[in-house]
């Protein structure tokens, strides 16, 4: 089981605040450490070297750079105008190349949006959606993960409140059931959320689908984020 | 022209700076606003009264409520365990029964990213699809429009340098001209963005599909986002 963890060039605000610790541990356990563009000099700065950079660098200034490539990194530089993301290039190498059978991947969401429905769908794109359930998109209150057709049990993590299912592509006879809210024989064509669902004690919550690609996304509401402003009227 | 401005319950870090000044400004055009949820006790926060506010308030304090309803407000209450999303509900009040023909949305992106591709996604819905054409969802670092199938111009904004055009379902014939990157007769079944594309001068991007949904993003990068963590090795 080669597992490894990828740190995308997402906002810093948005990462799991023990990101720092998850990825030292990580590193102790010798599992692979990838990092995309800015990602790379965000471990830098924690003082964590990856195995794999990929990129273009663009966001990097030229001493940055040239800091980076003192290390032994496997440097895999990508082209302004290409055919594939950083992003993208980088889920190849890790499961074509490193042959990864988990990706914990951070710093992917949040900020621009584009990037962000990017990340999302670049595992509903047929190269790379046969590697969809090894992954995992964490930040500091989110995870996503995806299920192809089948039958899947999901447990639920502590300290996340919610759990919901969706649609990124077509979809025929989705279900959920041993969750508060349950799902029977649900198809469209058009993708949806069903959000804010909840587990019942320890009961697993079981997802199945006949067609399509559905994506999964454990939640919980930070407090600090939903701080009005003053003053009251 | 009926404008409105409508305020969900997403994370406060990420409206645009000067939302207080922008909804002010509404109020002064006569424009409607429409609060759902969280939303309704951040505008009293601002001082401001919203004309419609939607939702089951469960996530305000029964105080928090008291004090929202002493004003003229058209509440509109919605029920835990519901077919609609508040969103939805706030939506389809104000272009089924307010006659909305322009919609600006904060407080829509962020957060639980279960709520945002939701509301990403709302307007994929049948139900909602043909009012797609009417709304933004903004925040501090993004505007997202949708298209429907047709010929459509888009002019540079200032300050966004990123234009970014995407699909949400199954997509014929997408094309993008008079961009820094073309695109031609892209068809596909599975979701996509194409992002990081460009304005050439004063020159406005022309897009059109034939068949479909897409999604049009401004957007640009904040530099207090990406400020890493010290210190460096």
């Amino acid at each position: 089981m080669k597992k490894a963890v990828a740190l995308l060039g997402g906002p810093v605000q948005l990462w799991p605040k023990d990101l720092k610790d998850r990825i030292l541990v990580a590193k102790k356990n010798n599992d692979l450490i990838f990092a995309s563009d800015r990602g790379s000099q965000f471990l830098l700065d924690m003082g964590i070297v990856p195995e794999v950079a990929i990129g273009d660098f663009d966001s990097l200034k030229k001493g940055e750079l040239a800091q980076l490539e003192e290390y032994e990194i496997d440097f895999r530089y990508s082209h302004p105008e290409k055919d594939y993301t950083d992003s993208e290039q980088l889920f190849k190498v890790a499961f074509e190349e490193y042959n990864v059978d988990q990706l914990d991947i951070y710093g992917a969401t949040g900020g621009r949006l584009d990037h962000f429905l990017l990340n999302i769908f670049t595992f509903s794109k047929s190269e790379l959606k046969k590697y969809c359930e090894k992954i995992r998109y964490i930040d500091c209150q989110n995870i996503i993960m995806y299920i192809l057709p089948g039958v899947k049990k999901f447990q639920a993590v502590a300290g996340y409140n919610y759990f919901a299912v969706g649609n990124l592509t077509a979809v025929d006879d989705l279900n959920i059931s041993g969750a508060k809210y349950e799902l029977k024989n649900y198809s469209s064509a058009n993708p949806f959320v069903f959000s804010s669902n909840e587990f019942v004690g320890l009961q697993p919550i079981v997802v199945s689908l006949q067609s399509g690609e559905g994506i999964i996304i454990y939640s919980k509401d930070i407090n600090r984020f939903y701080t009005a402003k003053k003053p009251r009227i």
